[in-house]
């Protein structure tokens, strides 16, 4: 393994290049890897699953990336669970391939699932634990070798759990750790050409390197996460507590974080909006249920805030001020909880559109509410979106699940009274939708999909029919 | 339908722009339209099997693709048994979904296979049937409304073929059919922004797009096919005959023609080469059994088997010379059925590979032989090239052909003593791997990893736990 | 084809003998029987999607078994449906394999659907079409070869069906189809011992010929099946409409007929008895919408209508008279539609229960109601019943639901304001559950599960490890 | 758990009796049981892995079930690999289910793998830890409630396994227990009449069993299992050390032991035969490489011996004796490591092939030879045996393979070189094929298929048509 900060591209080029196309292992060759990464997880899993690991996880997240010590620990958490699930055998049951008979006697097509060989990592800052673990483990059970870079600011966390993985007996030079800039990782990447790279981050750094690897890559990008309460009012705590957890939680840095609230009109005369505003309050800085915000300075959040009370019929609803009593530097936000309402009618307005759409990457959120008739108005500002990673549909009324469902594409969409934005684990698939460079993370389908492509070997290898004699050219 | 010769771009653009994300229909809307699809299918089929309807087509087809009638009618008849694999229900089991118990009482995830909504394709023009109409109908199956352009030397072909479906009742507003040139339909793209394109055509073509379009793409790009045949010499006649088929039928303008073919050395005293020669020679203008090629022009492969002819050691096999007595326009080539021996060793020096290795779409093959301790430098030289559409592995051995199938990465490997590399039935996977863009073409598997991407909806709908409270914030 | 009435079992006996354990065809032996049967079933549902060769079917079905035109129309055209779904490449994709890497290089095993060889089949007189037809055709697609027996009463129609498939060019040795009685096909399954037998028919025969085959059987018996009323009440007319069809088409002789309805009390005060009061007086011998019922007297019904209205409580909603002004013979029954009402508590009572959910097949309902806090006795009721074949649930309440259907075990349950308990198309599982002899019919998880068994073929082809030798043995 | 030795049946009876059809969980009900099981297996598999919990149960094995250390401590390896496949979400991750659209709008059909409820387990003496651990983990993963009987010579193991899966929280009440002879345990199940039993053992009482249960019962019963030595002579030492294995270790008490071995002529001049003889002659009676046998005393093998030496022809290769030294109770046998020649000619014949046929669960094994014309008359000896569990074909030639394996059934076959017919691991399925009563062991595929039934669902929740209107009766 290259490990440590970098000051030259080329140790790391000539260690990547080094790996062949066919990866360090595929369904045909260096089966054993297939059970000795089984039995690196099930070790690892094991350690995680220890208390003083898991404890020791949960504080150096902590210690880097400002969240609570539940979300913390739930990180830990998820990521034991991940690699539970590729103990034993599972890895290479991820290499199940199938086969169909042929035209004839001696001929079978088999489709398998092959690796890409040399590939990158390029992960962010909100999970240092979980993204950069589950997207290298299933970039390694497929047969590829990565090369891993994690957002400096927190590639600490990282650096320790490939020391638990090599202590699990992962072989070091399976991966490569870089600790770099991203313009240092940019040229790397333009001299490297890994065969695939996989990119979690913001939007605009995303379409650069598509276009950079001219679209080999997979993407798991921002969202502007969307919920919507259905006709159906019921189990108000229980929602606004949701709400809650959505919008705020490791302060609104998730990028399932809720973005944006549709209220049907038979919620606005319940309880909603004040729980949510008496449960956004009992937030507060010294057990980080409100943090720094790593990405967004304070003035810059009240500055869009401010933007958006310009909109007619536009109303703060709570926080909207920048936290108090704190040491965060200057170059990150410090913001309460907040919640904005802009009316549906004014949000939709195409010179409106894209300033309330915008997403704001810390403790924010807009508030909106439609009538029974302004469903498909609600609709529509969904399409127009851009980026459709996670969304909730607050309800338990089949038909209305069944519209609102099947007339949207987010990639990880919650349905049912106990709907959510957030919530990444490792059972079922996260990511976008609605795009052909699509990443999931964790399940096995995200770790086949991504991390592998189809090839097709046809054996055909006779007999010849009896009396075969050459036929005419075609 | 938007059909005709396009003056203009936008009535294309408003026609592909009213399509929504979710596509025209989806797992959970417009259920009734795989049920429409299916039967579209299934009297499209039956009409392709009616014998004067499929020679209208071969001779269509080959009045503007250059190929036997027997090539012409294959097309044809692939494109009835794909038809044939999508009658009845078909088409709904391809958006078969999967369900997995979640963590409490109400709880259950669900993966779908989702449409992209406004798709685009782009058609060659060497198989001017199969490979548009496989890749619509699969747009079709999984939700999308596609744009469809295919190369207008033959789009004649695919009007027909769409008059057929419209017959066999597939919805007009379904597809929409563009006639034009490849700059209007750059500009068509880069306005409509698909969320998804399709292109089969040639590498330069498909880097450009790629870069243009982000990667939201699927490429099947050009290959250089290779053969290597093992150490077994056996049915030398059967052999002789593939060799030359995958050489040099349709003039060598398939994507997975032979490119180049490696001998084991227990091949050289066989009759393999003179058998190939005798078979090349067999090939005539009247039957297009060799003909015009469409992308290179004579002087241009003259040029290219001259400098070839430079590298030490090479030699002329046979062909090599322009056809005669032929009315074929000088933008286009017409050469006889060539191969040229080139010494392994030369091959692989850096000055020459790429000259090597350069994809001639014609009637052009390498020949090269190895020593039993050279079959590392053979793999050598097949990662070291770039595209990796098909290969052929002509060996009976286990052990001889586990060594090459896993050290390799075409997409459609062949192997085993029939091996070709041409043969891109609808029952079998055809396209290239090793890229995250690859696109394959008229399996299920290929239908919906190309036309749909996972979407992942979790219903959460309670109850409640007996006796829930608010718990702390996290 | 062994054909025609049986007088002696021998030849019978000794062409099935011929068919060896792996069959006329495997994955591995006989591609191309895949390749021809999937013709077969593309020729034969083009056939049958004729309006003149459905109409002789149907009005074939209608001499033998009595059922409206529509109804015998409907069982040609799932048939044909069904067919469609095997065209082309589709019956070998039914025997798709899967493979697993192995612990080294050259081991790795696949895992296959094999066929039996030689199996039998029999059918019963109420489907005299779509029964026999999907059940031979799927044991043929697997591989095996059937020896047919279809109820002498109805058996001219797949005499015909068989002649129409002979003439698609299905091989005449791949089926023998036996007309026997009862006692003669059993002599004849006890000396050649199929190695599988599908048995569609009663729960009485069903038994014995389990016992007497060792269990070398799948079963598809009769039904007691019932149909709960959630608390939404909603679209009355509908679900009426829904329960006279469920309850009396074909006069009440589907396996999947309504057998008892629960309702929750809130529908007790709507129109839906009355409603289907009303729907079941429409009913008329003239076009067979009621008819005869060919496997119990009118005096056994008649008699069973009294004992049951011995229970106290119990009442009589409509029907219980014989039909009048027929020609219906005496060996047969000849009953209006007929609603019985029976009060859940004394339903429940052991010395109730077993005459209460005593199977009458013919045109015979119960009608029990509960309230809101009895649901358990009604689930209760559910569990004790002997066979699991369908079910429905009526109820958009997602809560409800989860509650009903994850406490039984229904083998087809509808669910939903739209639930029916009748209803076996080709394109979902039909079959009872609950028990591990249960079979399924129509779709590629029933034929794979009812004609195949699983066989595992584990390839270890080496090499062996350099300097391999020979272990201390264990 | 009701735990230990059986004195009265009704308590066991009243146990699983409670247990309903729709099990403990299934997919719509107890879901955090899915969880609760995969935490279960986590733990157990960590146990396992233990060097003094693996050197306990290892020795616990041997003193009841005669094998070496090395066989035993495979045996929990294979149960600890097994324990880690089923870690994590793994467990629910069985309970996949899928779905497909349905006709319109609200329609949708879900396949679920429905648990049985109350089932038994039968496992017998010889795998005392695996087979039973198993099937009873299996059986419960898919939601059922087990009464597991184990041999009682050697069910203290299973018993110690109990305990320590209660450690790891496996709740008591999800197993019952039987100590019972086979009189009372046939005695329970005729009362209790579970909805499946896995019998694992003899033939002969499977059939009774069979018979007696009805076919609710799924077998995994002797087998007279055979290798083929294909024509391709090589690794001599390697094939001789796989056959002494398959045929001597645990003194050949595994139902996957080799049974009779035909060799292709070209081997009988190799050094096979004496090679086997000198590996057999290492087996010791001290470290239990060859030891008591269980089932069948010294004299009745050494009659069948004598009856076999009277076939003309015939002759003892090596063995053939009494062990020598020992204090194994007469009620066992005891024998040195046997091997006998008969010619295929004399074993096929009618009044011989029964004998030569029968199946010995001992140190015992036929040998016998084919000439290259011959292979037919050997595939139609493996045709006319009874049970067809596993199988070995050994050679590299694919069309050699291609013929065998196509005119073959037995359940778990290898193939190659390297093949055996023992192993039965945790990673591919183990089991006998060709009969509908078939189990299969351990695998995903086997649990399913084994342990649940498939329940289908259908989803009809409306809206109905605009402007719906009862239609005619049909």
């Amino acid at each position: 393994m290259k490990i440590g900060i970098i000051f030259e591209v080329p140790p790391f080029v000539e260690s990547l290049s080094k790996c062949p196309k066919y990866g360090l292992h595929n369904p045909l060759r260096g089966q054993e890897r297939y059970l000795l990464l089984g039995d690196v997880s099930t070790k690892a899993a094991h350690m995680l699953a220890q208390p003083e690991v898991a404890d020791f996880f949960a504080r150096l997240i902590q210690r880097v990336s400002p969240k609570s010590y539940k979300q913390a620990l739930g990180e830990v958490h998820i990521t034991q669970k991940f690699l539970e699930n590729f103990s034993g055998d599972q890895v290479r049951f991820l290499a199940r391939s199938f086969a169909v008979p042929g035209n004839h006697l001696g001929q079978q097509s088999y489709g398998y699932r092959w690796p890409y060989g040399p590939v990158a990592i390029i992960a962010p800052f909100n999970y240092p634990l979980e993204i950069p673990l589950l997207q290298l483990m299933g970039a390694l059970y497929m047969g590829n070798k990565p090369t891993l870079k994690v957002d400096s600011k927190v590639s600490i966390v990282m650096e320790q759990m490939l020391r638990l993985l090599h202590y699990c007996e992962l072989p070091k030079e399976d991966v490569d750790f870089i600790n770099s800039d991203g313009v240092t990782m940019n040229k790397f990447l333009l001299e490297v050409k890994p065969k695939m790279t996989l990119f979690t981050g913001s939007s605009r750094v995303a379409e650069k390197l598509a276009a950079d690897l001219k679209g080999r890559i997979r993407l798991e990008d921002a969202g502007f996460d969307w919920k919507i309460l259905g006709p159906d009012v019921q189990k108000v705590d229980y929602v606004a507590w949701v709400c809650d957890q959505d919008a705020y939680a490791c302060s609104g840095q998730k990028c399932s974080a809720q973005s944006i609230l549709f209220m049907h009109e038979n919620w606005v005369s319940s309880e909603l909006i004040p729980k949510m505003q008496s449960l956004a309050e009992r937030r507060k800085l010294e057990d980080l249920t409100i943090g720094p915000v790593l990405t967004v300075t304070t003035e810059s959040m009240l500055e869009h805030i401010d933007k958006l009370l310009g909109i007619p019929g536009s109303k703060l609803l709570f926080g909207g001020e920048a936290l108090e009593n704190h040491s965060i530097p200057k170059i990150y936000g410090a913001l309460k909880p907040t919640a904005l309402f802009i009316p549906l009618t004014e949000m939709l307005k195409s010179n409106n559109f894209d300033l309330v759409t915008k997403e704001i990457f810390g403790p924010f959120q807009i508030v909106t509410d439609y009538k029974q008739d302004q469903l498909m108005m609600v609709l529509d500002a969904c399409e127009r979106m851009h980026s459709h990673l996670t969304a909730a549909v607050v309800s338990n009324d089949p038909l209305f699940l069944q519209e609102v469902l099947g007339k949207s594409v987010n990639g990880t969409t919650y349905a049912g009274i106990r709907a959510r934005t957030t919530g990444a684990p490792q059972n079922h698939w996260f990511g976008p939708a609605g795009d052909p460079r699509c990443a999931g993370i964790g399940t096995p389908e995200a770790i086949k999909l991504v991390w592998s492509c189809h090839r097709e070997i046809i054996y055909d290898i006779g007999p010849l029919p009896q009396h075969w004699e050459i036929p005419s050219a075609t």
